[in-house]
Order: C-alpha cells, then sequence, then structure tokens
C-alpha cells in the first residue's frame, strides 16, 4: 500500500508518509514532521489535511478492492479542526466498521452505478489527539 | 513571499508552489500538476486543500506585516468543497477587502490580544472555479 501510494501520488513520498496498518477497518499511515514543518516550527495545516485525507482515502480503497468493486473514487467534500499545534512527528487514524452503512453504501452503488460515504480520521502526536477530519468520498462505478 | 514559503514551508517547494500575487487584497498562488497528481492523474485533494491553506494564510500574513503586528498565525478550521476533478495546473485565489471586518479583527486584536477571521478562496484551472475553501484563522499577539 505505501508503494501504491507513492507511486499514484507522489506528493505522499515528499511527505515522507509511511503506512503502519492498513486493513479494510483501521488504517494508520505517520509522517515525519521535516518535510511537513511550517514558519513555527510545528506541522503545516495542508499536511495535516493531506495526511488525514490519505488515511480515509486509502481506507475506501481497500474496502472497495476486497468487495471486489471497479470504481473510481473522488474526494467531494472535507473539513479539518485543528485543536491543537503538533510539534512533531504526527499520525493519521482512520478507523471504519459500521457493516450495515457498508452494505447499504454497496448496494446503492450496485443500484444507481454510484454512492457516498462520510468518513472520519484523527490526527496524533505521542498517543494524544490533535486534529480531526471528516470527508465525503464518492464511489462512481467504472463502465 | 515565494522564497519565504519555500524557507519555511518546505511542503510549498515540494508542491512547486509559485507565487503569482501577494498584495494585502489578494494572492494568486500556483502550482503545476506533475508533483500534485493522483492516481486519476488530476490534483490530489490533499494538494489541493494545502494550496487553498497557504494562499489564505498568505494573505492574512501580509495584511498582519501591514498592520506591523506581531502576532502568531494558527488555522482553526477548514474546509473544502472539490467541485470538479482538476486535470492540470492550479491556481489558488484569496481575496479580502472587507475594510468593516478588518478593522473589527484588529481592534478586537488589539483589546483581547487574540482575534479570528474567516478567509474564502477558490481553486482555479484554465480559468475555471473548481473548488471552494474557507478556514478560520486565529492570530495571537505575541508576548
Amino acid at each position: 500500500m505505501e508503494r501504491y501510494l507513492r507511486e499514484n501520488i507522489p506528493l505522499s513520498q515528499a511527505m515522507g508518509v509511511q503506512v503502519k496498518v492498513a486493513t479494510p477497518e483501521r488504517v494508520l499511515l505517520s509522517a515525519p514532521l521535516a518535510p511537513n514543518i511550517n514558519h513555527h516550527e510545528t506541522l503545516f495545516g495542508g499536511s495535516a489535511a493531506a495526511l488525514a485525507t490519505l488515511s480515509a482515502w486509502t481506507l475506501l480503497h481497500l474496502r472497495l478492492r476486497v468487495a471486489d468493486a471497479a470504481t473510481r473514487l473522488v474526494i467531494q467534500r472535507s473539513s479539518m479542526e485543528y485543536e491543537k499545534p503538533i510539534p512533531g512527528d504526527v499520525e493519521a487514524l482512520c478507523t471504519f466498521d459500521d457493516a450495515t452503512a457498508w452494505a447499504r453504501f454497496l448496494a446503492i452503488l450496485d443500484r444507481r452505478g454510484r454512492a457516498r460515504l462520510t468518513l472520519t480520521a484523527h490526527l496524533l502526536h505521542a498517543g494524544q489527539r490533535m486534529a480531526a477530519f471528516s470527508g465525503d468520498f464518492v464511489a462512481l462505478q467504472c463502465e
């Protein structure tokens, strides 16, 4: 998964993103501070948003692959709450285990050729929650 | 301003960000597709969010510098609406000319030592609007 990200989304390489866990229920990515630092020597907000986006995108990409659904996956809307400045290396954690919502999502995708899912993720530093992400993703069935 | 960004926020260099216009009323940044591409060969959503964040941050940074206000500027919340996939080079445009809101912001900053301002920006490709950003920034007076 890390190689896939680095080859397909080169910014993930520039950010130094590492994939710690990548299952359909749980994705944990990490990034070092140095390439993502800002003028206050904390994490640049843009890097924070990009890492959180990647964690949610990766989880949904994996779930769709397991479901054998040939789709194009796009982000429609996202929001970030920057709760605390992040003074060092960072992790993005996205989890999803709502089997009912997932079954509904796949049924709608099958019926209408497109379906939307909202995923949430958090940024962590030294085990503490520092920021919250929410993103609406749309999967479009390939012709 | 471009040198400032590249030296202080190294991700802006990895993204190939160029500063086209940087005044207290109008900031226009650009970025090439190549370092910011995704697996669909369009702009990675994380790059889009980062570029929009930078445009708004730069505008507020310039306004505070002109106002001679020694502050620490942090982002508190942001949202992105990804309206269309961006198939090539991209620009982020942030404008602000609300003199009344600015005077109120400076008065609150002076009185309370901190003040918040919401800025909006758009992403453009070939002159067309492709995405919308909104961000709440907080300026904190330095001791």
